[in-house]
């Protein structure tokens, strides 16, 4: 199944088929281009992308090469808050060597090689430049992560808790054993066992896999990123299919939702001041250094006045849901680490988002106050197995950067793809491009006297938004 | 309806209507009795109640005092594991004053008094001092955390964000102003606002003082288990019942479910080293200090042997859901912070439970290493609106230790309680106390030569097990 898919996108896919493997290492990497490469802009069109004014939306052009599983992408710029775009995006087969075989060409008896589809939005702030560095090499650290893994996880019985370890001292000459032979000599198999054992599935293998290549591209980052120039940071939503099933990975605001026969199943949750508060205040509580004396880990539902000293005020502890009334001392006066509702709320009076990559350099404003240590590069991942459930055509996972699901609910998103769906035969593959375009125009809304409106009148996006439209069960179909 | 309960269930319990108030400070301890007061048994149901070899089910007599709402309770001891029948429970109805009303003998206007139903479920360990004594006081400081808010859970207008909190400061005379008109002088309203304000939900204030009441009960517990002599922890399950709403509040691995028109509806969910393994990773990872160079934050799936140094191993770092290959060094050879599965998982291969009451002296065995900044004595608080349906006689809430969950799942509990209410008129109130007794013996099983058993031949619980089973539209009706 696999090598059918990879074979066919290979020739869809911008060189990136079996004979031009990626890797993470010693890759120069290209300029960084505004937009992604898949949109294959022309310079005007790049040019026409850019114009707050205009806000016109992009998306694969028919005549080119198609996405993977005919996906669909669709992207607007930002009504004038940024110059650039800082929205970016990335899509992708990817196929994973065996850590130990840049000099072993044989198969192992039997085990294929293993590829994986690869989508992911990045959200940058303050700059694109870790959006663009990310949407360039996250897939490559995912690719790095797996490499361990490809024959455990092609292999039906369970993973073994424990390896050679050799791979990386050994000389290449004794590194080429593959992994049935290295189990066999493991001698720590024939050796009385500790009695406890946990059983670890392929799948959180994966999960693991995804976890750290967020944090590797995270430390990328912070290594490189006076040479690369890379300023602010980014969300990042990833998807990644393999072996049949989709793991979705998010770590920031925007989001994922599948639309299967209607209904709507949430694929990631938001990480934001708000859900993430007792996470930030309980780092607070045991590292109050890292509040430079200028916040409280406190929660208030609003800022406390000098001449209030002595009454009581809700408050909210890091262990605590509820709110009580506390007696207001001095300390309490400091700025509380989470403060703000809903799309205003902000950690120490800076960031809305509380997960996502870079912003190594990110401090409260006028201060020496750093404040990545309370943000996470570490994703949420969800999982769906494809092979559960037999897919139509318009079953679709949907991503989003916020810019479309601050104006544009999930019922509402489920709704327009139907709408688009029904007009366009199922075996339609453009049908999925014309869905996220839809998508997108209805979010921006249309430019009027008093800015971009929606048809009820009310504001549209003024953000950056991007969105892909998977089909699960349609004509690009991956089985 | 609350004045009505009120005097309605005053007559039945045991001196503690409006007349009896109850007083958290001051208030003379009796000396600690091994089972709830109100089961009221004599010397010799005591004696029979406390023999492992008869494991007789306790269970309110029919002719002495029936609880308030008719509810079901039943309990048995162990199988010989401790001396005396660890779990403790209590059924209240409470009374709560206003903080500054002692001499303030008049209502305000038209406001009333407050009170509630209160059930808890104390499963103790190690002993059973802290367990008597939170089944003795718990519901009294709930009680004293509620006083503030007497007036302000009773008023429709949203609570205010800050008080007076002159409460403790000013004379006797000076604080008879009910909460109206000390409103009316707060200078704070007039002035003007900072723009964000947070709008605070009367629930989250109850929340609240269920959270801040553990936590105080947890404090007396570790200032007072020398004059006392409380030794042992014990996790806490207890229920409030106020103005409509049903509180559940969990810190532990007891349990509750509402079992509606034979659908369950969980109530809570069980506090465990595996279900808290992130947040006590974390805490392990920010102060390494405390786990005393005996213990490592990470997990693994087995211990490490000493010469499998510079292997590759499974584990999983306090931010990672999945598990990735890592090299084996010296510090890994540690014991992990977290270890084993299911019942048989630890805290420093010590504590079974994340979340309860006590502990303050546990430290790892023939070491300094304290377990007790591990735990945590805050509960998680669900909340069950009763007034948004209408409750049959059949529909109950069950509160269980975990001696009856082990054996029992959520299903079977269900099945159990409608086979035996189906054996009863809707009015006949006596019908929840078998199905708790029902629920307990099931649980428990028959005494054969291989020990306690199932009808299908498993293992009954060999553990103390105590249930509640609570109708929530039954004869005992709150309305």
């Amino acid at each position: 199944m696999l090598g059918r898919v990879r074979t066919a996108v290979a020739q869809l896919v911008g060189g990136l088929g079996p004979a031009a493997r990626p890797q993470l290492r010693g890759t120069p990497l290209a300029p960084p281009r505004p937009q992604p490469a898949f949109l294959q802009l022309t310079s005007e069109e790049l040019q026409l992308a850019d114009d707050h004014a205009g806000r016109a939306v992009q998306s694969p052009r028919e005549s080119r090469r198609r996405l993977p599983w005919s996906t669909g992408y669709a992207e607007v710029i930002n009504a004038g808050k940024s110059q650039h775009n800082e929205d970016q995006a990335c899509c992708e087969v990817v196929v994973v060597d065996r850590r130990c075989s840049p000099r072993f060409t044989e198969q192992p008896q039997g085990r294929k090689d293993l590829c994986f589809h690869y989508w992911g939005l990045f959200d940058g702030h303050a700059g694109s430049g870790a959006a663009v560095m990310a949407s360039k090499l996250l897939h490559l650290h995912i690719c790095d992560q797996l490499r361990d893994l490809v024959d455990i996880l092609q292999d039906s019985s369970p993973p073994p808790l424990c390896l050679p370890g050799i791979a990386r001292e050994l000389p290449a000459e004794q590194n080429r054993a593959p992994l049935a032979q290295a189990d066999a000599e493991l001698p720590s198999d024939a050796l009385p066992r500790f009695h406890l054992e946990k059983a670890v599935s392929h799948e959180s293998l994966v999960i693991g896999a995804i976890e750290n290549a967020f944090k590797r591209m995270d430390e990328q980052i912070e290594r490189e990123r006076m040479t690369r120039l890379v300023a602010g940071g980014c969300c990042a939503l990833a998807v990644v299919y393999l072996l049949g099933k989709v793991y979705v990975a998010n770590a920031g605001d925007s989001r994922a939702i599948i639309i299967r026969n209607g209904e709507i199943i949430p694929m990631s949750r938001e990480f934001t001041p708000e859900t993430e508060r007792q996470r930030l205040q309980f780092l607070g509580f045991l590292r109050p250094e890292l509040l430079g004396n200028e916040f409280t880990h406190l929660e208030f539902p609003r800022r406390i006045q000098h001449k209030e000293l002595g009454k009581k005020m809700l408050y909210r502890d890091q262990n605590m849901n509820g709110w009580a009334y506390k007696r207001i001392e001095e300390d309490d006066l400091k700025f509380p680490l989470i403060y703000g509702e809903g799309k205003k709320a902000r950690v120490m009076a800076t960031i809305g988002v509380t997960r996502g990559l870079g912003d190594h350099d990110l401090k409260v404003y006028n201060s020496n106050i750093h404040i990545k240590p309370f943000l996470s590069c570490v994703p949420e991942v969800r999982v769906y197995d494809l092979t559960q459930y037999e897919h139509c055509p318009d079953d679709v996972l949907v991503l989003g950067t916020d810019g479309l699901w601050d104006v544009t609910n999930d019922r509402e998103v489920a709704d327009v793809v139907k709408e688009v769906l029904m007009d366009y035969e199922p075996n339609d593959p453009c049908r999925y491009t014309v869905a996220a375009y839809e998508l997108v125009v209805r979010s921006r809304g249309v430019l009027k006297e008093r800015g971009w409106r929606l048809p009820n009148d009310k504001l549209g996006s003024g953000d950056d938004i991007s969105v892909f439209v998977i089909p699960l069960g349609g004509p690009g179909n991956y089985t």
